[in-house]
């Protein structure tokens, strides 16, 4: 029984799911294409498995849910074909918290379904969807039941808020004014959490079993730096004006926190090697713009406010949180702040999200 | 890939779950409980395996969902406690169409889990949980993946309905007017239907794996008897009744037949030995009645209406069929008229439900 996943509906991400940002999302995973090619043609390519089990973990409910599986199956099945084996069974794990809108994802999936099967032809194995609610820290699946795990932009959300917090006054994350006692319950909430993560999932895979995992994180070993934490900063200028108004009241406010860690590639490094039950295969840093539509042609103007765009997209991840801390009444201004702030600085500084990626193998 | 879902989803019991009558259906898995126990004791004690994945296929989404499950774990955990053995890991697959409300289930999920954990105490092994969208006409699970298969309520209904019934005027089912070639076509159906899922499901067993099926039946070799059929001709009637008063069209009610087959006990032996897979454990048939709540006391006066508790269960069965074949602006009539006919019948003869009931080894 998993009696830790009570605890983490309330402390962790509320009960939405992880990863909502879907267009940036999109561009990551598309950006990560390589990575996970490679991963997922090494792993069916090393035995020739008749069955292969992907798990998506923080699979969201948006446009992005299908995507990466839909990747995944289609690499394995260019490589079965190269050779004239038969296609593998797949089984797909498509895993979220339990407030996730799995009924959204199990309607479309026979149109999914089809659709997959019109692409690829003939000839492909059948493929089995499940949807498996809960934290991903903590165990979801039978131990050696997993051959491939994947996660995009989920894993940078802790299991709660970290304990301690009380002096990180005025901020809600970290920030360059935030005491070192702040940075360092926040970093060992990450190690706890991230250690976890990879001891269940270690459990979960076979033996030559492999995970892609991408965390926005940031470069420089500074938790504190501007490139992982300005977004929220200027989040935090919109909820200190609306203190200083005497909308939100301070105390309020100062309880107020993100439970969110950017790891560098370092610390995801460190980490894996410490829990010792994988290898690393890669380790990659890319960068993303704030405003992933930038360089899309064909957009309606509301889509070329980047202000607009990147508001929307922190909506998305930021409002349950606020919702459940500062009640709805004062939502939208909140947003409606934000985006200004926002599409200012977007006008005068290069604005970019960092992504860690990691491929690993279980050792 | 499923594609045969896609058929699925417009022929058969449309877009919603396969079974909602939840008084009955409890008393009907209450009744069924000492086989339930029976075969799931068998195939823990045969091999004590260190892991059991259980489905429920036509899980639906109300109090029963968790209930067959949650017995089922009680009866493993006492068998392993009475010779000092470790618990096994548990797997739930929870299986219904992809209309069915999976987000409720996930969201009630941790309370059942707390629930279960604190009723049968430390050293019960873990227990994952997931949904599985689709229709068990059809492929659902990897090959040798499940242990123990239970359905119950659900295998009556038909993957369509049958093709040729264009001569059961004025029936919505089989009846004792219905020609012989009316009750041909449905049988046929069934035929086809459940061979087709116990060939599925024996793919997806491994061997010596289990399989507790009730399905609502009848006694008697006529499969247009009373016995089986009643409750529909009593729908049929208000339908009938509203034809003769203009409300709706003759030809749409011509047109329009119930996916239903409810097996004798031979003829449900007669297609398990044909397919070959399986043997018989026990079949046994029993009864209950219509009012599910006849025998209960402390009810309220509503539920004391025994024409309002059939036209309410079979409401949830039967509304969405008639709303996607009439519309909704017949719906609320219809079941006025039919608990009134429910009603005067219950007052005047025994009326009570069948269920055929087989328990089912992988030879």
């Amino acid at each position: 029984m998993e009696v830790v996943q009570v605890l983490h509906m309330n402390g962790g991400v509320g009960e939405t799911s992880y990863a909502n940002n879907s267009f940036v999302q999109q561009k990551v995973i598309t950006m990560t294409k390589p990575i996970t090619e490679d991963a997922i043609t090494k792993l069916y390519c090393s035995t020739y498995p008749e069955e292969i089990a992907i798990a998506d973990l923080g699979c969201s409910s948006g446009p992005n849910t299908f995507f990466v599986v839909s990747e995944l199956i289609k690499v394995v099945d260019s490589a079965r074909r190269k050779i004239s084996q038969k296609s593998p069974e797949y089984q797909v794990f498509l895993n979220d918290l339990p407030g996730n809108d799995f009924n959204t994802i199990f309607r479309s999936l026979s149109i999914f379904q089809y659709k997959l099967r019109e692409q690829l032809g003939p000839g492909i194995g059948p493929c089995f969807f499940t949807g498996v609610p809960g934290s991903f820290y903590g165990r979801l699946f039978r131990k050696n039941s997993l051959h491939f795990v994947h996660s995009s932009y989920s894993l940078q959300w802790l299991s709660q808020v970290p304990q301690g917090l009380e002096s990180n006054k005025g901020n809600i994350y970290m920030a360059s004014t935030s005491p070192p006692n702040v940075l360092k319950a926040y970093y060992e909430q990450f190690q706890q959490d991230f250690s976890l993560f990879l001891n269940c999932r270690s459990e979960e895979l076979v033996d030559g079993g492999r995970m892609v995992l991408t965390f926005l994180g940031r470069r420089t070993d500074d938790p504190s730096s501007k490139e992982c934490c300005y977004i929220w900063e200027l989040l935090a200028m919109a909820l200190n004006d609306m203190v200083l108004e005497g909308v939100i009241e301070e105390e309020k406010l100062n309880s107020f926190n993100i439970p969110q860690y950017t790891p560098s590639p370092a610390e995801v490094k460190y980490e894996v090697e410490k829990e010792g039950s994988f290898s690393i295969d890669q380790l990659e840093v890319t960068e993303v713009n704030w405003n992933a539509y930038q360089n899309e042609t064909d957009l309606s103007d509301a889509f070329k406010d980047g202000g607009y765009n990147v508001a929307k997209c922190m909506r998305a991840v930021a409002e349950p949180l606020l919702f459940s801390h500062f009640g709805e009444a004062i939502i939208d201004e909140v947003f409606r702040r934000y985006r200004e702030i926002v599409a200012d600085r977007m006008s005068k500084e290069k604005t970019e999200f960092v992504n860690v990626i990691v491929s690993l193998k279980k050792a």
